[in-house]
Order: C-alpha cells, then sequence, then structure tokens
C-alpha cells in the first residue's frame, strides 16, 4: 500500500490500524508520487488523508482522486498526538533543539512557550526529522512526530503528547483500482456502521442548482455529512461539490444518486464503505 | 492593520494592494496572536487569508473570526507567484541552497527538478527565510517568497515565477470591529461590482435541514458562491455551514436572511461587502 510521507509517519500508522502490521507500504515523497505508484504497479492500494479537523479538507488528495480511475472502500480516523522524540540516553534538560514540520511546530506552541530555551528547527516531513535526528545521534537534539516513528528509528519519548489541542483527528480513505477484485481489500465493518458514500458532482452556477440536487437525497432519508465546494478551473462560473452522506442501506442511497443525476451536469461516486467512528478508531 | 506573517509576506503584499502604500502594517506570528491584535489596541483592522485555490480553506481564520466581534468589509484576491531571491551578486549558477517554507517549496517541484545540485532548506516563513538570507549575506544561498519580500529586504530576483501552477490565488478577507464606524476602512468597489455576504449557520443533523436552509437563498435570486461544512467540537451529531452568497441587492440578502432565520438553530451573518474578481484584483 502506498502512502505520501516518510517511513513511520502518521499514514503509516493509519494503515497498520486499518490492515494490521503484516502489510507490505510503499512510502512516496508527494501525493502525486503516491497516486502514480498503483499504474506503475509499485502499489495495490493507497491510503490517503482526505480531511484534519484542524487543518480541513486535503484539497490536492480530492483532486488527485478525480483524476484518477481509483475508487474508495474503506475509511479511518487517526487521532493525531504529538511525542517529543530523542536520542536514547537524551534527557528534555538536556536539549538545545527540536525538529518537525513547520505544521506540527506550530501545533505545539505551549510547550516552546515553556521551554523558552529550545531553539524551532524547520523540517520537511515529521518521520523524516526524527529519522534525521538519530541518524546524528545528538543527544542535545529531537523531534516532533507521532509514537510510530520512535519506534520505527529506536528514539525514545522525552515528552508525551505535548500538542495543544487533543481534538486533531485525520480522516484517511483507502483506494484501489476500480473493477470487480476488490476482496482482498474488504475492511470489516463495526457492528451496525451504516453505510457512507462519497462523490463528486457539477453544478451551474445558478440559484437553486445545488438544492435541486440535494433534494432527492433528502426524500430518500440519506443525510448529508460533508460538503465542500470547489472552483473549477478554467471554467470560471462552474463549481463541483464534495459530498459525503450517509444512509441506512444501499438501495436508498442508488435510488437518491440515481435522482440526482438528472439534475447535475457530471456525477461521479467515488466511493460506497462502512462509516468509521472517531474514537473508536483513534489511537 | 494585523497580518499573520513577517514583514514582506504576501499577507502584507495583499494589505498594500488593498489599502495602499501608505497603512501601517502590524505582524504577528500566528493567526491567534494577529487575531488579538484588535482587543489589545495594538491594530484597528485585519487582513487574513480564508481560502487558498491550491489548499482549500483556512480552518484557523474561521474558527478565531466565530470566536471575535469582528466582521468582514472587503475582500481582495492575491496571485501567488514565487520567486527565487537571493543576495545582490549572487548568480543562479553560483546557488548551493534554497530556503523557504515547505508548502512554497512543494510548489516549486519543477525548478528543484531542473536544479538538482541545490540542497532545498525548510523554514518557518517565507519572507522570513529571505530575511535570514540577505542577514548572512551568503551568496550561496537564496530564499523563495513573493516581490515584496525581495524589495523589503534588499534581495535580488534570481529566478522570476518558480512555481508549478500558475493558478495559485489567495483570498483574503479584511476584517474590523462591529460597530457603526466603519468609513474609514470603506473600500471602493470595483465598476458594478455584485454585493457578497458570508455567513456562518448551524443545522441539525437530520436528512432535508440544509435543503430548508438554502431554500429561502433560491427563492430570493442569491447565488451560492462556496459552502463548506465543519463538525462542531463537542456535538457530535450537529455542523456549522459557511457560506458565501452574491445577490445583486441588499434587499434580496437581507430577505433571504430573514427567511433562513427561521430554519437554523443559529445563523451569523460574518459580512456584507463588495465582490473582487480574480485577476482583476491579482497582481
Amino acid at each position: 500500500m502506498a502512502f505520501q510521507g516518510e517511513p513511520g509517519a502518521f499514514s503509516e500508522a493509519a494503515a497498520m490500524q486499518l490492515l494490521g502490521e503484516g502489510i507490505e507500504t510503499v512510502p512516496r515523497t508527494t501525493f502525486d508520487a503516491a497516486f502514480r505508484a498503483i499504474p506503475d504497479g509499485a502499489a495495490d492500494a493507497l491510503l490517503a488523508p482526505v480531511e484534519n479537523s484542524l487543518a480541513g479538507s486535503v484539497v490536492r488528495v480530492y483532486d488527485l482522486l478525480l483524476d484518477s480511475d481509483l475508487r474508495i472502500v474503506a475509511e479511518m480516523i487517526l487521532h493525531i498526538e504529538h511525542q517529543l522524540i530523542g536520542c536514547p540516553g537524551a534527557t528534555l534538560t538536556g536539549l538545545r533543539s527540536v525538529a518537525s514540520h513547520p505544521v506540527a511546530l506550530a501545533q505545539c506552541e505551549r510547550f516552546f512557550l515553556a521551554h523558552p530555551e529550545l531553539k524551532r528547527v524547520p523540517a520537511e516531513d515529521t518521520a523524516g526529522s526524527v529519522r534525521e535526528v538519530l541518524a546524528r545521534g545528538e543527544r542535545s537534539a529531537a523531534a516532533i512526530a507521532g509514537r510510530r516513528a520512535a519506534v520505527r528509528y529506536g528514539g525514545v519519548i522525552l515528552a508525551e503528547d505535548i500538542h495543544d489541542n487533543s481534538e486533531n483527528f485525520t480522516r484517511f480513505v483507502l483506494l484501489i483500482p476500480q473493477g470487480p477484485d476488490s476482496g482482498h481489500w474488504q475492511v470489516e465493518p463495526a457492528n451496525a456502521a451504516p453505510l457512507k458514500m462519497s462523490l463528486a458532482l457539477r453544478l451551474a452556477h445558478k440559484p437553486g442548482s445545488l438544492l435541486a440536487a440535494l433534494e432527492p437525497f433528502a426524500r430518500h432519508g440519506v443525510n448529508l455529512l460533508k460538503i465542500e465546494s470547489r472552483p473549477i478551473q478554467g471554467r470560471p462560473w462552474e463549481y463541483r461539490f464534495f459530498l459525503d452522506v450517509e444512509g441506512p442501506e444501499t438501495s436508498n442511497l442508488q435510488t437518491a444518486i440515481e435522482a440526482a443525476r438528472g439534475v447535475t451536469s457530471e456525477l461521479r461516486v467515488l466511493g460506497i464503505y462502512p462509516a468509521a467512528r472517531a474514537g473508536a478508531a483513534g489511537a
């Protein structure tokens, strides 16, 4: 399974939680390269983050998904928790610098306010910053990343859960090529998990067009979970909408989709899969 | 006017384009600090990015706006163009390293592929990386940022427009405290610019609730420009929706709002302001 990031990244942790430690992971430095890993034959599936509770949607992943022939077969929600990771023998009081991706550094503001003596060192990757600290073996340097990165590179946790906000969740989706042969990647749903469907639709820019597209879902008892509009490049007055909906049964979803097709200029089902619950899946 | 970033940042360039070079800017390192600058008395207004065409919405700004008593009185759209900036006397062939925020580095992938000899150095800020390169005076080091940073710190542009994607726009909003005294910050609208309104609303999680809230807008000829849902922390089955709508006149907007109030559990108008056009405002 391909993912974006270095070995030990949050995406790798999510893949292991979803499908077990036996899975073989294929790390790629960019989302574009991770998506290319499937047509290139380097991977059979892809785990990609689609939204974070603090940072919002991962717009690039939605764009790449639309350009691909992949579909969503499962989702998982990972609790993002930042750890301060150093070399064996290092201590918090002996530290002089802390490296990580600027977003991770910014999410640990309170820790840095309490430790003004620590120099913040920006890096291109959270897990990669742990790898570098351990490779150099410097006891005065540490890095911020998830627990998995500490295990992966043999680091020790010098301070636990140093993030400011504990409500930091990332939602990942498991993507495989279109086609019938997907039994291998089927994920066991939680008991009585409702069915979730992700779709992309295109509408004309006129009053009431979104209303007409949403009406069939309400009529068939399908709940709207998430909606997001995105301008379409090169078509100034048209918009693409990404929707996540939830329904009691596949038949409700299918009936609503058929009715909505009649009032949209384009409608693509990105996948139907069992809903994950934050907390249940959080680690 | 407060903004998040270092002097010379894209936000400062947007502020100057919107209100002229005479404006006094108040740089702050985080969005939280920029929002605090107004109640603290350090600034009268705030310019904040709300969305980027490649990266999506700036979720933190929406959260801070809802927690504040500020309102939107204008918007502006800035074309984001990355320049390679070095010290006077430096040349592209003499360079060994290039610093910038990881997002800016990632947006110049093609440039780095064409120059594999250049070391990428992550930094916490685009304009700040230019300041550091100029302060050190090293001719082998450069940084990636906007034109304004080159002017601000006396750097020279060694390679122009090195970004991969020219469709990179950031939308900013001008925020001032609620109240009648806003003439000072009124922005002259473009000829015949339609009126735009931003609002936040809260809905119960049941089929059809969004439909009922949108119906009054369609009925009164008000166009939906942007919609985004966000889960509400601590209320697992409720959602907040952020909407941008556009109408021919204030009266259409007001009538639609009054009708929508009856079917939402909470509705807040974040501001009514003349619509900016990308390209017209782009620089």
